[in-house]
């Protein structure tokens, strides 16, 4: 018997019929002696019609309404979904963030957890009851109803499970697990049994989607095992926690391929090449909240170089304009930007111990002609940036460059 | 400058250009310098929307987590007017009944308000803010959501008047006042300027449909001038308020006819005249929570007697099945019913101390040759039962009789 915190997304409660099959899944977990709390997220669809209504009154919406309003969202799917277990006669009680209490700061629509009261889903636990909590919201000192922000439902997930100590904290969502890489560019990838919650923060900031940084990073923190799982599909998902656990890990270089196409590079063209250079052109894109990735920097022979960096492509015009005058005052020749990139990145603990393996990345994407623009490293990723055309075919040569297209082994 | 409690209907919210509408309103008052607190409704639809989720899921939904679902549809409509208020540089806070906070007892979905805790909107009225409170809604003891029940939000809007010792509570609903009776029947129906909470309580539960009885009860218990208004259209509306204030009330004998047609007639023939035959045939109704509105009873020449009494038209057969029983035990001779009938009141404090009303009620319905079937009274209301098809024709005569029909003074 074990305590599991659930998560069930907006996709997986998003209907009534899909509430009664989470209802049923909830069920059977029950019936087989395990006490279950439950978060859950707004059915889908939810908080756009509510952040519609908003928006067709105000342009800018006041922050702490805002809360008040999206947070009936999940409010509604806990109520719906203590009816549906009620029905199946399991015992149930719903709780909004406010009810637990989860209490955060006061920074409305991006508000962080300090602290959850476990007092009252500990005394409906003992007494055999699920216990069903609304998802991304909390309140403040003062009473005010606060949201967590982007993905928060996960995070409302992991701090459950570490505030009550869970065994588990399961995230059901739409996908079966975390996979090599993105299904629909390789074929061959494969669902990953097991993954770091490092190399699960490297994929997520790298483009896998599957879960939110933010709840990965407290899960690691916290050593709270994660399962990612399918609502619509039986099966063990992927399971994320501490390197250390598991000796098997170690074996694999590699554990996955992530990729994405958000970003663009702008390159200064001609920059004298004098000390405090690149500060004086990167510092106005940070204050103006534009978030640079790779930076890549090139001596040439004319004491003058040239400084590449990327940046989100909805901002590409917006830093091209503060670079325009920052060039003028020192000097540089030209802007060039280029949106038509892609980078593709490879993340494992293994390749800490491994030498050897970027000149196999190397090597793969020279086979196949591919020219890398930038290269950008960490203790477990490897990034680069290629011509966006090439990217199905860097990802499908790194993928089979690295053993992932082997079958899964069994579960150990 | 005073201090108003506004309450807002569904129907005066029920769209985001209404929204905008009621926060013009609000806005109004508050440059005139009076501070105003805010009670509204879900937006009409939204409730019935909610509601029709959880009977979706189950024919018999806990009554709690009832609550936590259909309790969102007033917190969607605090956020939305507070944005709309900011928009137009009025500063707003938004409540749900837990943050105020409305006590409440346990019965869910019939939730009654134990007390108000008057202290956060008080701070917020001192610091100049427009306080917007979810109608309808409450919290118990411990921490559990409740609601009202029907016409909760009338009742939130009076009790927080009361709490507040407000100068006024005025409730904006899609009619303009109460009238002297339906305008649809009498196009000369008047606008009333003043009535007093019993003549209100009568004209509500003999069939006048503009206020929750609830709400002009406790209105009347801690008498808090209640005013009945528009959204939609100027004007003074009609206010409610205690007999002893108004000297120019005692001029008017019969404020307002009232009247319905939801009930039926039930007559038990040849009931054998001993005592007690009356309690046996009431009691098991009673106990089946039927409820029986009007009661006479005639002496026969026979030594048997008739007994005829009204219940609402919906429990006709319930009753005929229960009375088949109790009738064949006592050995009457026949149970009959009528669903063809209506029942006309007259309603006015002045009848108290004018001798005379009864006879001028029956002689104009005599004059148009409808025949009394029962009649009841009470201290300030006569209520006849009459055949349906003559309502019309007998409101209209009664109007007119108690001169009812003539034009409205100005307001005093």
């Amino acid at each position: 018997m074990s305590l599991f915190v659930q998560k069930y997304g907006g996709t997986s409660v998003g209907t009534v019929e899909r509430i009664e099959a989470v209802a049923d899944k909830i069920t059977k977990f029950k019936a087989e002696g395990h006490d279950m709390v439950i978060a859950v997220s707004a059915m889908s669809g939810e908080t756009n019609r509510l952040l519609g209504l908003a928006s067709s009154i105000s342009d800018n919406p006041t922050p702490r309404e805002l809360d008040v309003l999206v947070s009936t969202g999940e409010q509604v799917t806990i109520a719906l979904l203590c009816m549906a277990l009620h029905k199946r006669g399991v015992e149930a009680r719903s709780y909004t963030g406010q009810q637990v209490k989860i209490l955060t700061d006061s920074a409305h629509t991006k508000a962080r957890i300090q602290d959850i009261d476990v007092s009252n889903m500990r005394a409906d636990l003992s007494a055999g009851r699920v216990v069903v909590v609304a998802g991304f919201q909390g309140v403040d000192e003062d009473g005010n109803i606060t949201t967590l922000g982007r993905g928060g439902s996960d995070t409302t997930g992991v701090a459950l499970a570490a505030a009550l100590k869970a065994d588990e904290c399961q995230i059901y969502t739409d996908v079966d697990g975390v996979y090599t890489t993105d299904p629909r560019v390789v074929s061959g990838a494969r669902r990953l049994e097991k993954i770091t919650f490092e190399e699960m923060l490297e994929m997520a900031s790298q483009g896998s989607k599957v879960l939110q940084i933010r709840s990965v990073e407290f899960a690691g923190k916290y050593n709270v095992p994660l399962r990612v799982l399918s609502s619509f599909k039986d099966g063990p998902g992927t399971l994320i926690s501490l390197e250390e656990d598991d000796a098997s890990m170690e074996q694999v270089v590699v554990s996955g391929i992530a990729f994405n196409r958000d970003e663009a590079k702008v390159t200064v063209i001609g920059v004298p090449d004098t000390p405090g250079a690149a500060a004086r052109i990167l510092a106005p894109i940070g204050e103006a909240n534009i978030e640079v990735d790779v930076i890549v920097q090139n001596i040439s022979a004319d004491n003058t170089t040239d400084l590449t960096f990327t940046v989100h492509r909805n901002d590409v015009e917006k830093a091209k304009a503060i670079l325009k005058v920052v060039c003028d005052e020192l000097g540089a020749k030209d802007i060039k930007s280029d949106a038509k990139i892609a980078k593709v990145s490879i993340v494992g603990v293994g390749m800490r111990s491994h030498a050897g393996v970027a000149s196999t990345m190397f090597s793969a994407l020279a086979n196949e002609n591919i020219n890398i623009q930038m290269i950008t490293t960490s203790e477990i990723k490897i990034a680069v940036i290629i011509e966006e055309r090439y990217l199905e075919l860097a990802v499908r040569s790194l993928h089979s460059a690295f053993g992932l297209d082997a079958q899964p082994q069994e579960e150990n």
